[in-house]
């Protein structure tokens, strides 16, 4: 007996169109990638593919991608649960600067290790940054510090536990679970369902608005590869996520 | 020590704008009704008003409403409870008949009664209607059967019990909450929260789209009547609820 895992990047952000680095900044999606949100909830009714509870960051883009595809896959009322431990990975002081000049600045050896390197983070984002959320009211109630930086391995630490508390908990109720989350949350995940090597993760991209199905068995175990829904589009979105900066 | 509880009635939908009776069916808000939503959500960011959870029914347009609202006041990140208890009254075989051709037909004083008789339903909804909820997913865990047809008293007996176990849980709390919700299960809850006389509930009519603010008590009750937000638009917009059908 397996139950279906349906992960979700959000759409494309205000901030993925200028190219700036995001993290934990609250930006919401443009039009393409409100469009992107409702052509995934299209996708998954033509799948068959309902979802019978929904989990997202506490952040506004994955959210309004959830609220968009539940609308147009006609499932609106299902029960919904939030946390940062969903978030995209927190950017440090990179937060708010322009990829494609940071490339230039620092160099492609620099540029990499800080979007790719699996335990080394950027350096901290200060609090007084107008980037900080240091005092935003969504992360009132987290268990210990609110995060300065993180590397992918701090995203897995804080994602996991989630997972196991809280997603298999719902697939092994026999539910069907959408998680709508971020280009980072969910290749820390995706390393996990998948037991990618620290390595072989810096060439994982997922991209935007592409859903990516999983068979999980009730140990928490995938049966297989997460597959996505319309294969072409996905290819051609990983590589434009592999470009960017560039 | 009060806490805050803001009602807020779904924006037009496309059976309001049609004049049908809609009841459960699942209709989704039109483009007016989107307006009014997102004009909701900038009301409750100017008075300084932001709710800490949100409650909403089961149906789309209410869902759809407290999205609109939340995106526009910045708090799509708070925790959403939805139950079937905050529907619209469930209108029986009335559902999907034209409101003016129903008075036509009907004649006023059988309208009235359909419309603002406390305890007595409309005909029941046969199951085998294009408009019945007997098969829909969203109501397969409800506890005991679907309703086929209900009277305001209906409404009230099976909102009361979420409103004490649940919202009122919240508000004790010391949560700032959001109902989102429709005319007849508000009605209900105004009521309830304002004891209005089962004669004087007929002449109560709420807005669409137009935050309605109570202070609460720990023990439930409320400091005094509701305010709106923007009273003259509220005061047009219930004139405008009570003229429906003429």
């Amino acid at each position: 007996m397996t139950n279906t895992l349906i992960l979700l990047r959000h759409g494309q952000s205000e901030w993925n169109q200028k190219n700036l680095f995001t993290g934990w900044v609250d930006v919401r999606l443009t039009e393409q990638g409100r469009s992107e949100a409702a052509r995934a909830g299209e996708l998954l009714a033509e799948s068959g593919m309902l979802p019978d509870v929904l989990h997202t960051s506490v952040l506004s883009r994955a959210i309004q991608t959830a609220n968009l595809a539940l609308d147009s896959a006609d499932r609106l009322w299902i029960p919904v649960r939030r946390s940062w431990r969903l978030n995209e990975r927190h950017y440090g002081a990179l937060q708010g600067l322009d990829k494609a000049e940071t490339l230039q600045q620092y160099g492609e050896e620099q540029f990499m290790e800080w979007r790719r390197s699996f335990d080394t983070p950027p350096p901290a984002l200060d609090d007084a940054s107008e980037w900080s959320q240091i005092d935003d009211p969504r992360y009132a109630g987290i268990d210990g510090e609110i995060p300065r930086t993180e590397c992918l391995k701090d995203v897995i630490e804080r994602l996991v536990p989630y997972w196991e508390s809280e997603i298999l908990a719902d697939l092994r109720g026999g539910k069907t679970v959408l998680v709508t989350a971020h280009g980072n949350s969910l290749r820390a995940l995706v390393k996990h369902l998948e037991g990618i090597s620290d390595e072989d993760i810096a060439g994982l991209n997922i991209p935007t608005g592409m859903p990516l199905v999983y068979e999980i068995e009730d140990d928490g175990t995938a049966t297989g590869p997460g597959r996505y829904l319309d294969p072409e589009a996905a290819a051609a979105g990983a590589a434009a996520v592999a470009a960017q900066g560039k």
